[in-house]
């Protein structure tokens, strides 16, 4: 009998999506950093969905202070709209918690989601709270929804062969270093697709090695990657900056021609953050393959 | 030191989110059954957003069939939508499960959830999975966004005094006969918006004991009861029909010099389900108090 853990989180979705109508949206449904929605609004904007959550002794733990918990939780999901151009406007959140849980702790926690919120221009539209047995792990579920314009608009599934792949920041070590501290680059995605619009973006959540090749299967490419080009945190190796996770940069496909132009303008624009080259897009089949990044089912010691 | 299982449920919302950024929306924010967004979509209609979860061993256990527990998923947030005169639209499925989950049980949960989506017309826009540890509880966490005309929207706090307060269909026992089964009114609402609008609604999820008092206080007045008058499930008394929970009824307040004609019209229309008047509201500070019900964290035998 087959188990979680037996088989990996993409088969996984894929096998439970076909199950359920699903939109015919630009997004193709199910599979982007968020569910684009066809219908404007009277802005004339398209709609952005995005749900996520974190759980407690996977995502954090109760050493953790709970008020970047809280921040984590809303930015994980601020990353996710950067990711599509967009950004995020109503927030539902769902605290599923084991009733010897500290009333001062779920206080903290909506501290950091208030935070989150107010730096992010965002609001709190509702949620629930619900029970979990007596010593099982809390989870927090976060629901969003966003705005993009149609021009703004950049999905995983519009690369092409030959477009240049970038990166914003450094990659690997966030669980020492930022994972309960990130930025997520919200304001780095405005400006690039007014000005840069790539051709293809996501945010690198499960790590370069799970995420590159989502990416570039979304856009029927294969990929090159100069290994020696990656930025990586401090104190990591190659392999960390690949498979460590929980980066919350953006990994994004730029036509080749304007890529010295954009290093130019970024340098100005965003002195402090580092824009680096890591690869390219190449014909389907061609190029290299990766594999390794997080996975939330498939080999896991607890498994 | 303060735990979840030493406060009630309302008491724990009220603390948190006063800490985060709100919608002055016509729902006030939280605490109707959906949350009001003001920016009416091309259509004109406004958006409804909820977000609810079910928990294994509190909402559902390993013996009930998947299918179902999906179904109940799905059907207890289109509850929500009908409380409100609205309709779903799509949903966010996050599903939080330990490694151990066997597939199978994973793919019938979403046979359930797409036959529910195709059941009430609405569309799976996005999900996410992550585990949670071994032997932890597993979390089905649903979002959905939906819509509704100005017109037909009712708010639970728009009552009167004197409004007289009827139920659809029988109260209580609902976890030996319905509670994985049961059909959401959201037909039955669709009809009621049109034809003869409540001044106020709600579903009944954790017992009329809990919800009536929920509304009434955010509609400022207080309510009388015919106790005798409960249309209670098969072999319940009153309490049960007060406390069991889980109903997915509608409870609605008409404006008194409507309910002979409703009455009428509802029996032509709905013949196989019972509509009964319970009560009615009066100002506030008169009436009876309640007590009882469903809270998720206050007095529970495993706090």
């Amino acid at each position: 009998m087959s188990r979680l853990s037996d088989i990996g989180e993409d088969a996984l979705i894929a096998r439970l999506i076909s199950k359920a109508p699903c939109d015919p949206a630009p997004g193709g449904g199910p599979g982007d950093d968020c569910a684009v929605i066809e219908y404007p609004d009277d802005r004339g904007r398209l709609e952005l969905l995005k749900t996520d959550a974190l759980v407690c002794n996977v995502h954090y733990t109760l050493e953790s202070p709970p008020k970047q918990v809280g921040w984590k939780a809303v930015a994980r999901v601020v990353s996710d709209f950067a990711a599509m151009g967009g950004r995020p406007e109503r927030f539902l959140v769902t605290l599923a918690l084991p009733p010897e849980t500290e009333v001062a702790w779920a206080e903290a926690l909506y501290d950091g989601i208030g935070e989150a919120l107010r730096v992010f221009d965002a609001r709190l539209a509702g949620g629930e709270t619900s029970r979990v047995p007596k010593g099982s792990s809390a989870v927090i579920s976060i629901a969003a929804t966003g705005s993009v314009s149609r021009e703004a608009l950049v999905l995983r599934s519009t690369g092409k062969p030959g477009d240049v792949l970038m990166v914003t920041g450094r990659l690997g070590g966030s669980i020492a270093h930022k994972h309960l501290h990130f930025t997520p680059r919200i304001k780095e995605s405005d400006w690039l697709v007014s000005n840069f619009k790539p051709t293809a973006m996501m945010d690198i959540s499960d790590g370069l090695a799970k995420d590159l090749p989502r990416l570039a299967e979304a856009s029927a490419c294969g990929f090159e990657l100069d290994f020696e080009a990656l930025p990586r945190g401090e104190g990591c190796g190659v392999d960390q900056a690949l498979t460590d996770g929980e980066d919350y940069e953006l990994l994004f496909a730029m036509a080749p021609e304007r890529v010295a132009e954009l290093q130019a303008a970024w340098a100005k624009r965003f002195p402090d953050l580092e824009l680096t080259v890591i690869g390219r897009l190449v014909e389907e089949g061609k190029g290299i393959t990766l594999s390794g990044g997080w996975d939330h089912f498939a080999g896991l010691p607890d498994a």
